[in-house]
């Protein structure tokens, strides 16, 4: 199946107890795209300003990513700036420059437009509703979105949420949007609101599936060395989408599946800045590490033993 | 395999956002026995002061528990209040009565000694090493500590750990424990102290073994409604090493299915304030949610479907 995102694409400057990186590759079409790619050809929407350095489009192109949506637009990229402390579950953002996100207009080129899987990153809400129209044959469309949207625009928020399939959003935030502190009774809130399914993002615990026909549940992988959890919830849809996509199908098995080379891809994300880790990693260690990840989670059934 | 507890019997007043209880019955060898005697018969060691309602020990004594290792003495039980915000993972402590727990010094009656596994739940280090000493031929010896001792009496607890097979210690203890961030080289430092494997417990999220020869990691059971999260951490403790003595073996697969064992008991007590869902759970509601765990996190391999 075909996979198309828009969101955004960053330079990222974040410091974490690890290190510093100043004006980076970010946003979370990017870092869909690059952990998708493992698995599918991916299709990137995006705007980026005229100082985005080409370099990183050829980066990308490099991969099975689809780059002739990004457009470039007079004016200055997006930029995030944010710091991570000791607890690293939480961003603290220092800046945030919209620049040419601002008078983003998105308009899909037609090959987008036949996309069977929809992925509409964090990203404002009314944007993710226009693209949302223009894909109307969709087989699944899934969204992501933060804080900062829940407070500041919830109805326009709640308006796209109609048309979404599968809702990933963190833990804290889909307390927030529900406004509803038992997880279990929050998915079930926002699923009212349109979405079939809810995936809870829960950082370094791990993921959790609410769905009509499926309630799923995984650990993170515990990894050795954090060093920039930058990424991590757009890396893991990236994962996700990706396998569902190259799997052509979306049932509870296949799901559960994809979840975890979701988080096999934010597992591996988080052990560098920036894109890094994903850039040099193979085909071979992500096979690998569900592998671990299947020996990490198994257990026998009681009858088996008493 | 016969299985001792030493721990606390509480009079626990609590107050959560589902509502409140005075002088309800707690303690951490309380919830161990109780959830342990689903699975096995347990012996508790504790101390009571003369108010200690004579009811509570008659419904311990109806479950599979010998509590003939329950002081009575004079002056007045050990009371704990405390209060859980929205925030139902952390807990408030708002007044600590040690009381009869000041003078304690276990003796074990001579059936305890032969103990094979011995759990020294929650309670001053000094009394854990007592107790440990008394016990020279378990076959495994559990402990659980708090942040109180960690940072109270460090070097005690440091020497009663040298002593101890398995640390079963909440996610910011172990961190706090082992002055380390990363919870992978957090259990690396606790493994050094002594304990050959390292049980972290983090509440909602489930929970995690390192040891040796294995790596685990399930997430918890997701409750509809938390009443009273009091005791979650004891009544894990107690369905897993109840479960390891049924089962008569320490191996990595058996301590797999105990640790899932803890989980639903942890998951069924914070059902209801104090004891009140473990008095009325029935041996058929756990092995039924036992499966559900199964259901909760099994996936297939990737090669199943491509």
């Amino acid at each position: 199946m075909s996979l198309v995102v828009i969101g955004t694409v960053a330079l990222d400057s974040v410091k974490t107890p690890a290190g510093a990186r100043e004006e980076a590759l970010g946003g979370s079409a990017t870092y869909f795209a690059v952990a998708a790619s493992f698995f599918t050809p991916v299709r990137m929407l995006a705007v980026v300003g005229e100082d985005f350095p080409e370099q990183y489009l050829e980066d990308l192109s490099r991969r099975d990513i689809d780059t002739s949506g990004i457009l470039r637009v007079p004016g200055r990229t997006f930029r995030w700036k944010g710091e991570y402390r000791q607890d690293l579950n939480e961003a603290h953002t220092l800046e945030t420059q919209l620049n040419v996100l601002e008078g983003f207009d998105p308009v899909l080129p037609d090959v987008y437009r036949q996309a069977d899987l929809l992925f509409l990153a964090n990203i404002d809400p009314v944007l993710q509703a226009k693209v949302r129209r223009q894909v109307p044959g969709a087989k699944l469309t899934a969204a992501d979105t933060m804080n900062f949207w829940i407070d500041g625009k919830r109805d326009d928020l709640v308006r796209t949420l109609k048309d979404v399939d599968l809702l990933v959003i963190n833990d804290a935030e889909a307390r927030m949007l529900a406004r509803e502190s038992s997880l279990l009774r929050a998915a079930r809130v926002i699923r009212e609101m349109g979405p079939e399914s809810v995936i809870v993002k829960r950082g370094e615990y791990g993921v959790a599936l609410f769905a009509a026909n499926d309630t799923f549940a995984a650990p993170a992988f515990p990894v050795e060395s954090v060093l920039d959890p930058t990424g991590a919830g757009d890396s893991f849809a990236g994962g996700m989408m990706g396998y569902l996509a190259k799997a052509g199908d979306t049932d509870a098995a296949t799901m559960r599946q994809a979840m975890i080379c979701g988080s096999v891809m934010a597992s591996f994300n988080v052990e560098d800045f920036s894109m890094d880790r994903l850039w040099r990693l193979t085909r071979e260690e992500v096979e690998q590490r569900f592998r671990q990840f299947q020996d990490l989670t198994r257990f026998e059934p009681l009858s088996a033993r008493g």
